[in-house]
């Protein structure tokens, strides 16, 4: 098998534009026997990112990332246009992040003319995210399952940070029988608690000061639930509190189950608390477990 | 790789009831580096699966066929439990066809507790059988793509009789990225015209001497379309010959694009007529292309 031509940027990563091209390196890497991981981004690089690449580094003899801002979960369309893009910056960081392969495919490439396929995830996208965000996880699912097919890896790798997400892609991976472990790797924060987002690069000074107060809040949230208090009041609380702090508004603080996202009105094992919040014109979500994974 | 023990009925056709079991066989075949081809059906097989089964055969090296009564892509429940089954006889028929395998799942391997995902095409579902029984041509593709995914085979046969599915399994099979060849076999019919399907067991003879009548009509409004006439005058007359011939209703009769089901006032180079009818509590479907390819 011959590799594709791959246009070769200045410090070397290979990268391809074409899902034919993705399955030639795919295909060669299958034949030397190599595990394959994948780490889907939408750029935007950060932290976060690197902890899915060194998962997926200590987990597989081969990585590719990919770089796809995806228009399908992007529910509003100043939110898609907003979104930062730096493709330059993103190849320098994945190339030093030691990935072998980056997939960055021009939207026509996903959705050429005529596409009509949708992947819907019910039950676990009823609540959250899925009902502030309309569309925005079955885009999620549709573009996973596309890309989880494009590049056939035997593993991927998705941040608890959206944790919602991570349930969905679990699920329709083993429902529509996709042959890939999906991993989830924990949320990495900065020092003051504010969960790495690619979102936090539009915060002020001043946003920037009061965003950490969301993991504040959740930690307090946590700690009396751990207590075997009801979630009624916690949870009350915890929106007074966000509001106190200088949230501007407060899409959900609620307490779920982290296997089935079902209400709970008391924390379980696996239980987890998700918040999802406004600072101006940017939305910030964050989650936590009742109990930490020893 | 060791093969999976798979129960071996009388005739020799090994029949697999597991996913894991249908990838060690089609593994090991891949291996061998055979082509692979799928006939997916809900059993009562007859010659137009005979016809599937031998293109298959004429395709690749190894034919595996499926064997699922999909309950998500019946619309009725009474419809479901009056579908006929007997696996025994589908058995002996798939052996002498020459099929090598046989996956038949039961209904909990293939939806276990929690399934929660659907494929959803949009546009080419948005007429005939998709508003005629909702959800069914969901139930179809998502079946249909857990079937693709489960045993990876390079290309899959579908009937032109179910035309509609047929177009529906090709737009998810491009749009999900599924490397496999989805390949239409014409319709198979009685020498009354009357095309193959497992539902006309279910007719009583008064309503099998009606039931030719449905192509005689598609013929004849092929005729006039072909000559130039616009559809409504023909549309009309055909509606008025199928209630003539004894039929009891009609879902639809219309004239529509091959490849978008746009709906035509004129025929093109690639229009068909489509028609839905019931004998009783049996529906039959038919269409013909108004040029028949050469």
């Amino acid at each position: 098998m011959t590799m594709a031509p791959a246009p070769r940027p200045v410090r070397g990563l290979p990268i391809v534009r074409s899902v034919a091209a993705l399955r030639e390196w795919t295909a060669a890497w299958r034949g030397e026997g190599a595990r394959l991981g994948m780490v889907p981004t939408m750029g935007a690089l950060h932290a976060g990112h690197s902890a899915l690449i060194a998962r997926a580094r200590a987990d597989c003899g081969r990585v590719v990332a990919t770089l796809f801002v995806n228009p399908k979960q992007f529910n509003r369309a100043d939110d898609l246009e907003r979104y930062p893009r730096d493709e330059g910056r993103d190849v320098a960081f994945l190339e030093a992040a030691g990935v072998d392969l980056l997939f960055a495919p021009p939207t026509e490439e996903m959705y050429p003319d005529g596409f009509a396929t949708a992947v819907k995830v019910s039950g676990l996208t009823d609540c959250l995210c899925g009902v502030a965000r309309p569309g925005h996880l079955t885009g999620v699912a549709t573009v996973v399952t596309k890309l989880l097919l494009q590049g056939a890896p035997d593993s991927a790798y998705f941040g608890e940070k959206d944790y919602q997400q991570l349930l969905v892609v679990q699920r329709l991976a083993r429902d529509l029988d996709i042959p890939v472990d999906i991993v989830g790797v924990p949320t990495v924060r900065e020092d003051d608690g504010l969960a790495l987002s690619s979102r936090n690069a539009a915060l002020d000074p001043a946003q920037r000061a009061v965003a950490p107060g969301l993991y504040r809040v959740l930690r307090a949230a946590v700690a009396r639930l751990a207590s075997g208090e009801s979630a009624e009041p916690v949870l009350r609380d915890g929106r007074a509190a966000l509001t106190e702090a200088g949230f501007d508004s407060i899409d959900y603080l609620e307490l779920r189950s982290g296997e089935t996202l079902a209400a709970l009105e008391r924390a379980t094992p696996t239980a987890r608390v998700f918040a999802a919040v406004w600072l101006g014109g940017t939305r910030l979500i964050d989650n936590l477990a009742v109990t930490p994974a020893a």
